[in-house]
């Protein structure tokens, strides 16, 4: 089979040991296997070939694109082929009247934010890991900036996507809005390669802003930095970012990147305006919420280099807890509850690590209720991390959040799917077999199967 | 059959003459086509038991809420029951500090507003009737804050939904971001009733701004106004409205309002701030855009009055045209392009409305290039209205554009959804036949059959 592949694709078709190592694992998930072969797609046509080949011959394709997904969306269950797709990094077109690009899915999002950035426009979805624009939308990422601009969803109007019985379709418009038909495009963002694999995105882009205002702010306890936050987000302020760390995150960041920050619970708060006459009402606005929340210091990033150092902390936490907690494995929970339910749900959190004797750092996306934990494990700490996982979903869901923020539920949430979804997991897996009646794409993610 | 509803929902049911011609038509559709009967649903149950004496009998089921679509949605083919939920109209919880509420979907957006209005929050989707929450769900509406808040797709976390089936699901999670399983929430949202009958909404409220500016800017032509729209977009400015309207229909707007508005293209701006001071250099900022495009006249809303009044001189344009049009039909176009296509797409409309010697006004929700114009018909028009819309549909698909921003496809727009789709047509008409095998579900609409 594979050297009819080899036949049609040539040397686009690797069973090389560095290749086959480097599409068995994620970045994060515990198991490590092989895939078949990896396929390094350079043109849709490729991507073409590659599903008529499994079709013809019954052998699944996982769609790869910069492996940072941490659910196990691209680790094989065994036998499949991975589908990478970082070659197919093309901006297509800019379409800067439009507000729009046109991007092959091996594209990553720094990369697009290069290209855009001289027409003063960017792509602001920022999951942190320079992802590529195909695994974003189909894991649905979002991250920092979500609570002004939105996640994948919002900022994707259009997809091409070829099927597993070998149709390209374009589903939805390069519009701000459209009414026409079903939503197919939503449909397929967040679908993890389970239903098509993407081939070509147009994204939105933003007006660069002219004034943005970075603020840290330093607690003594988390219920404060929480509380501050709340009422951040009930302010109507321009609030493009708003992220908690704990105490033990800012310590492991200290470490890694050799700095000095008090090593308490901090938020991160970031201001996008038009004007600086705007901003500076705006940032006293926030210097007066957290410090009626108790907050214990704030400073103001000086220039664009100190903004950049804060947000690189930020997004250098996951190296930087790998750093503080060497040769373990890394547990990451993702929910994300209604907004008055984040101060409990980060309480209960800190419960059951102590409880369960993990050590564990805890980081959210605040403003959107999306509250990560890592879970630092030894070898021994195995069947107490999946109590504390099943623990966190369950109070989660209690609560009326969801198991998963923006991660996605790949291989590693499977087992939650249910109990979020009820009945409508009968329709999810419907719809999987409507696509994908043979089970060729990506599976056992998401919907198992 | 008929008989068995009534022996099971008694009252509830009607086959009175003016009930059955309140749902024989919508706001705008031609056709009146009375249904068999109407159901008039007072709780879940009598929907889940609407559907079951309808898979019993095989005779089909159209939701009905407001019956403001316009598009035909709720529109009988023929022999079809109408499942009214005007009376399913209870706001079931306020959720203040997690800024949801969940509501039922007889309940309108002004419904809604007034109930939550005291807690400092806003439902922001605002298509000017007042809609009832699940049809606005069912068509995708959006309207004229979409530009800052997103249509319904952003201000709907989550449905209950009762299937062709029986069954009752929940899709979505009243969260602010989840990427767990497929988004079902996002498919039957735009969905028409087509896939399944939505009986309960959690929503997205807004905290309310605490400062609103509006000003009102005459241009001497369009292609400025156009323009001047263009350049607000890419400034990052906080803008919530932003609206085109042409002469033609200030004029309709001052003859049915009793108003003085000078008779040429205007703008309408809105802003919303979080404060005073940062609201005054933003205004500014817009008036020495609009001045450099060639504003004709600025004048700011001097109070809320003031700024009610102005849009609802907007939100009356519909009646208005009526008004100065009596006696005629009216055809609403709704298509929406790519941003840097809004000026062509307005000329021409423009020009095709004189070369078929048409009665049109254009208005449009410029900020997100959905570009309305009505046309009112006389008897001798038909064809040539016929003529009309596919030109500018045509148009609109060749600039990369949809033929329905916001109104959806219910019947009238059907035509245009292969040309629009291609073969992911097929994928949604796949998809209606999973839902609802039997065609039980508002029949004929979105994607026929």
């Amino acid at each position: 089979m594979l050297e009819v592949l080899r036949r049609r694709l040539g040397a686009k078709v690797s069973t090389r040991d560095a290749d086959l190592d480097l599409h068995s694992r994620d970045e994060n998930y515990p198991v490590v296997r092989r895939p078949a072969a990896v396929v390094y797609a350079e043109h849709v046509d490729d991507v073409l070939q590659t599903l008529a080949w499994s079709a013809e011959y019954g052998v699944a394709v996982i769609p790869f694109g910069a492996g940072s997904s941490a659910e196990g969306h691209v680790v094989p269950l065994g036998g499949e082929v991975s589908l990478n797709l970082s070659r197919m990094n093309r901006v297509v077109s800019i379409q800067p009247p439009d507000f729009l690009a046109v991007v092959q899915p091996g594209l990553t999002r720094m990369g697009l934010n290069r290209a855009v950035r001289d027409h003063g426009l960017f792509f602001p979805v920022d999951p942190g890991a320079d992802a590529s624009l195909g695994g974003m939308a189909a894991t649905n990422a979002s991250g920092t900036t979500t609570v002004r601009y939105g996640g994948m969803r919002q900022n994707v109007a259009a997809l091409q996507v070829a099927l597993a019985d070998g149709r390209l379709v374009a589903l939805g418009r390069g519009v701000r809005k459209t009414s026409s038909g079903y939503d197919l495009k939503d449909l397929l963002i967040g679908s993890a390669g389970t239903l098509g694999v993407i081939t070509e995105l147009t994204v939105a882009l933003h007006p660069t802003p002219s004034h943005v205002h970075t603020q840290r702010v330093f607690f003594s306890a988390v219920p404060d930095a929480v509380d501050a936050a709340y009422a951040i987000m009930g302010s109507a302020l321009p609030v493009a970012r708003l992220e908690l760390v704990d105490a033990l995150s800012m310590r492991a960041i200290n470490r890694y990147l050799d700095r000095r920050y008090p090593e308490q619970p901090a938020l991160f708060v970031e201001l996008h305006a038009s004007s600086a006459a705007a901003m500076a009402p705006e940032a006293a606005e926030i210097d007066e919420i957290v410090r009626e929340h108790g907050a214990r210091s704030v400073s103001a990033a000086r220039d664009e280099t100190d903004r950049q150092a804060l947000w690189e902390a930020r997004h250098q936490l996951y190296p930087a807890i790998r750093a503080l907690y060497p040769h373990r494995t890394y547990l990451i929970t993702d929910t994300a509850v209604p907004l008055a339910a984040v101060s409990e749900m980060v309480a209960y959190t800190g419960e059951q690590a102590a409880r369960l004797r993990l050590d564990v750092v805890i980081a959210g996306h605040v403003a959107d209720g999306n509250v990560h934990s890592i879970a630092a494990l030894t070898e021994h700490d195995r069947e107490r991390a999946d109590e504390y996982s099943d623990a966190l979903v369950e109070r989660a869901l209690a609560l009326g959040g969801t198991s998963t923020g923006e991660h996605g539920i790949g291989l590693s949430k499977r087992k939650y799917l249910r109990a979020e979804h009820g009945e409508a997991t009968d329709l999810m897996i419907a719809i999987k077999h409507l696509f994908d009646p043979r089970g060729l794409l990506n599976p056992g993610k998401v919907v198992g199967g």
